[in-house]
């Protein structure tokens, strides 16, 4: 399954815009099955398809993202093998194309879980990562949001839906199981508009963003970030699975149930449990989603 | 409850070193009991209690905190109430004498649960935190440890208690309950001698290094922060709470054995439950806590 947003949404009521949108979950999510179906794993899927989603800018996260107070582009990431719960995140990046993969690196070249802000950004030059100039990463959409943001003085909009910034709880994800059955998440975005300097959202927290554990499911969130980190909304679906013995749509029914009760939290997850059962659930107006299957169709919705 | 770091902590094997320990949990905890029986709340008790460890340059936190690869002290803390879940997280700051006073002002004086690095510093300066020099925070103890550290070429020691850095998982953190029922916890550090640039721990995220719940229960974290991460198990000993009904001690019982099986996890917890259940739990050889109730004796153990 991929992700490429929660929220109102508005933008995409017109036909063609929202066209634009579910054509291009449908073709990496194709990426990502290709990579299944040719014994990859879901690590390396997760990991494509968020690159993928990170490249296109119709999304927040790589390319494409929002911007904040200073008008600058700061990203975050994390990736979870469930496998044997090793993880890695970023979080204050700039100027790396797929933070994604620089998350997968923390895993690979560091004894750690978490990398932020300069020392991240050191991190990936002792691995080599390839810096981009801020110009790859700014569009002119992005520009105008930040300044109709900054003219309503806000951060990002009115709790409800109904708000004018578009897009605005954007992040992209991607979860998948493998031939062999195990689990991966992974989550990337830029953030929310005219987000304060230094602001981490839930997107490179482990348990809040993003989760995978093989004995219970994988789960990438997306929405205001900060109604996820209060409720630890990954790991709690993990943590009803596990304890309470659900499917994932089960899981993802409580647990939604669970975000508004809790927080009045905005936005969606997207899981697939142990058995390879997929399960989608939002709380905002649409959460821009698919699911592909080895053998079966691809669906996209919003 | 508070807690002053777990570990091997073969430093407190000299009778007079274990002495000062337990003295210092002692006396953070009568302050806290004493704002607590003038009718205080839980988030002021775990406030005070944190800044007073903080303060005492024995513990891993504020001044005294330990040396990462560049010799620089970088602090974590986290703050959480259990009355609505609203929570406060500070990571990569400096020259603040304690985090977990800035923490709480994330939740007073921002939009946001996390801010980090030169982002949350800005922050900082914005509401008039008062800047501390360098000196303040260091201890010949801790420069000593960090040549230690070097000289032996390691991030951490390895993974079993018996190395020789002293106190190497000394977060300190506090747990309460206050006359109306309220839970808060408070969890802050200095993180892990010689580690990486850039490094986050469990500390300052929410649902491994600390949660708070009315519903459940209040949680503090200390060890070895990636594997708290990686099992979220603060949220997790929560979850067992609210899903399987446990008290505090059941509940602390099964998270350690999820830690050791999910990721041979190395550290402890202090927990509270809803019932005004008090309980600890570690992996490691050792942690430094206590328990204080409003008209019990005070219990100091290691």
């Amino acid at each position: 399954m991929v992700h490429g947003g929660a929220g109102a949404l508005d933008h995409i009521d017109n036909p063609k815009d929202a066209v634009r949108y579910l054509e291009a979950i449908r073709i990496v999510m194709e990426h990502g099955r290709s990579i299944l179906s040719q014994g990859g794993n879901a690590m390396e899927a997760v990991e494509v398809c968020t690159s993928l989603l990170e490249d296109d800018p119709l999304f927040n996260a790589g390319c494409g993202s929002v911007l904040n107070e200073n008008g600058k582009v700061e990203m975050d990431a994390a990736i979870m093998d469930g496998r044997d719960l090793s993880a890695g995140a970023v979080a204050q990046i700039s100027n790396i194309a797929n933070p994604i993969q620089l998350a997968r690196l923390v895993i690979a070249n560091s004894e750690h879980v978490m990398l932020v802000g300069a020392g991240a950004m050191h991190f990936a030059d002792h691995c080599g990562v390839k810096m981009m100039p801020d110009t790859y990463f700014l569009t002119d959409f992005r520009i105008k949001q930040l300044e109709q943001a900054r003219r309503s003085h806000r951060i990002i909009l009115d709790h409800d839906d109904a708000g004018g910034i578009e897009q605005k709880y954007g992040t992209v994800g991607a979860v998948a199981m493998d031939q062999n059955g195990h689990l991966a998440g992974a989550t990337s975005t830029g953030g929310i508009v005219n987000k304060r300097w230094g602001r981490v959202g839930d997107s490179p927290l482990i348990g809040a963003g993003v989760y995978a554990d093989n004995a219970t499911c994988a789960v990438s969130s997306t929405g205001y970030g900060e109604d996820f980190m209060r409720t630890v909304l990954a790991k709690y679906i993990s943590d009803l699975i596990e304890i309470k013995q659900l499917t994932a749509e089960q899981a993802v029914a409580e647990g939604m149930v669970y975000l508004k009760n809790k927080v009045a939290g905005r936005g969606g997850v997207i899981t697939i449990d142990n058995q390879g059962q997929c399960a989608g659930g939002f709380t905002t107006k649409r959460m821009i989603h698919g699911i592909i299957e080895l053998a079966g169709e691809t669906q996209c919705r919003f």
